[in-house]
């Protein structure tokens, strides 16, 4: 139905890039849905990853205003939140909605790191170090146990394959803020329900996140935080309902 | 089944009035069960609604006492949660188990706007003003976005359209509860699990208004405020469970 | 598949004992794992109930070494959380994985009387002096509510008949864990999330005793305290998910 055809841009979370959500992209696409998935810079595994927070924002908003994209609701997962809400002051008049899937909704002036639990930060400091290259790479167990726990073991094992290491910039820069929390855009919480990347109490992504959005819609769906592959359609179902009028 | 076949009393909230009950009424008949939906007195589109909170009881009592309504579960929906308290300490013998929908569960001399986060209470207290008729009406994104968020877009706006203004005395009068925490009927408290109208963290529904109700029953569901429209058959079963013996 | 075969050790909870796991343990075993339902001494209906905490971590012990179990998931439902922690101090490198499906995580030097409401050691204090063996019977309406909310009466009278007076000294006795927090053992927290045998608030399960395990692995699922009879393939299929690697 025409009036039921939206555009979605889906920004990843940290250790992915664009690419990972492609089942999510075509459970949309299939509803009829024109789908973006662009790489949030310095995402790879391969290729250079000396870039800022700054530098990965420039990325998105340049992606969409190379596409001329207009009217399209913006996805965010986890870290991507912190991308979204900077893109949002850049290009307000272009996005329908924002729809923050278990993502960081972060204050002016704050960091990833700034509102992580103090054992992921000593964890990322000392596993930086270690690399030597800035860069922090998620260890299989805690992905295992605390990110994909709803998936196999062989799941589990052949999506962290996928991963690249996450330059420690994205984590750990201080993001401006000035006028996110003025503006008008409508925003939607997606909360996957087993999610406990960010762990259970304090410091869970619900409701911590999603009362620094004050009136937005609340989604909930079952799930682990890497519900884009233990679940993709379902995800894609519930990105629908998160981000329709 | 004779020993299944109950009599349920819903009792709505705020903005609709007994005849929104009716998917909802339909499947526990269905079911064998005698279902009684009033409306709460002053709840209509084009009538008087000139009434206070007292006035509401009054007629729900009345309903339940010129129908001889004898051992029936009594079930509320958000502000109908203030009303069955008081109806309870009025009649307490003909009820066999309060069941509170995502209701409010009311201390002595509490109003619904005390228990009601302070946005919402501006947000009444303006509109209430601009309409100049003591009234308010629930704007429609609020309605979208917290109350039946799990909608589609179509069914937002179909039942938005038949809902009534709510008499501010309803929400505003402080209701005497003096003896309804003493009462020894069983009680259950039945939480939707998405159910954003009261928003995420301190003012949530679950589970301020549950601590309230020591050693109820708790049922939980899927779905929003409304999920009366958004899946009646579900909520109907779930009174069912919450009802039972 | 032979990878995907495991071991599992079921720990009952209080009232109950190793029978009542059956059908939790026939689904299991259906799935081709190894499955063992020992009982912690003391819980019976005919026999003696003169046992202390330690006397039950010793029961479960010895059924481990007697049987020369090894490689092992160990799992423990309520009360037999707080038989577990101490049964993995005992033999850590016979375990796998520690799988807490609602259940007691102790500090060292706690009773499971220490971390329950008042409410409820009140009731344990004063309902155990009326009968005078130093036992404790769960009454049936808290049975019914907050136990077993999600299954018929029918259900819940069946299961109530099945259970036995609790030793006293399982809930008041301190247990020491000395090295418990300290092992490498995996753990995973099973949460149901309907489960209200704690009470909704500061006294619920989850996430009071998962934040006692960091770094655990955290399982959802739909249910009461007693899915084990009211849903016993899906507690099946969650321990298994719970356990795996």
């Amino acid at each position: 139905m025409k009036n039921n055809s939206y555009t979605f841009v889906l920004v990843h979370g940290a250790w992915h890039d664009g690419s990972l959500w492609a089942p999510v992209a075509e459970s949309l696409r299939i509803q009829g849905h024109e789908v973006h998935t662009p790489t949030v810079i310095g995402h790879t595994r391969n290729g250079s990853r000396d870039y800022c927070h700054a530098d990965g924002v420039r990325s998105i908003v340049n992606y969409i205003l190379n596409n001329d994209l207009k009217d399209f609701v913006l996805v965010a997962h986890s870290f991507g939140g912190s991308v979204i809400s900077r893109v949002a002051e850049e290009v307000p008049d272009r996005i329908r909605r924002l729809v923050y899937w278990n993502a960081f909704v972060l204050k002016d002036g704050e960091s990833i790191s700034d509102v992580s639990p103090p054992h992921y930060n000593e964890l990322m400091t000392r596993m930086s170090a270690e690399r030597g290259d800035d860069c922090f790479m998620l260890p299989f167990p805690i992905w295992r146990n605390n990110f994909i726990g709803d998936g196999s073991l062989e799941l589990a094992e052949s999506t962290y394959r996928k991963l690249c290491p996450e330059p420690m910039r994205m984590l750990m820069d201080k993001v401006p803020l000035k006028t996110f929390h003025e503006l008008a855009i409508p925003k939607t919480y997606l909360n996957a329900m087993a999610d406990i990347a960010m762990p259970p109490g304090e410091y869970a992504w619900y409701p911590r996140f999603a009362e620094r959005l004050p009136g937005c819609r609340v989604i909930f769906m079952p799930g682990s935080h890497q519900v884009m592959f233990t679940n993709p359609a379902l995800l894609a179902e519930k990105i629908w309902e998160a981000g329709r009028d």
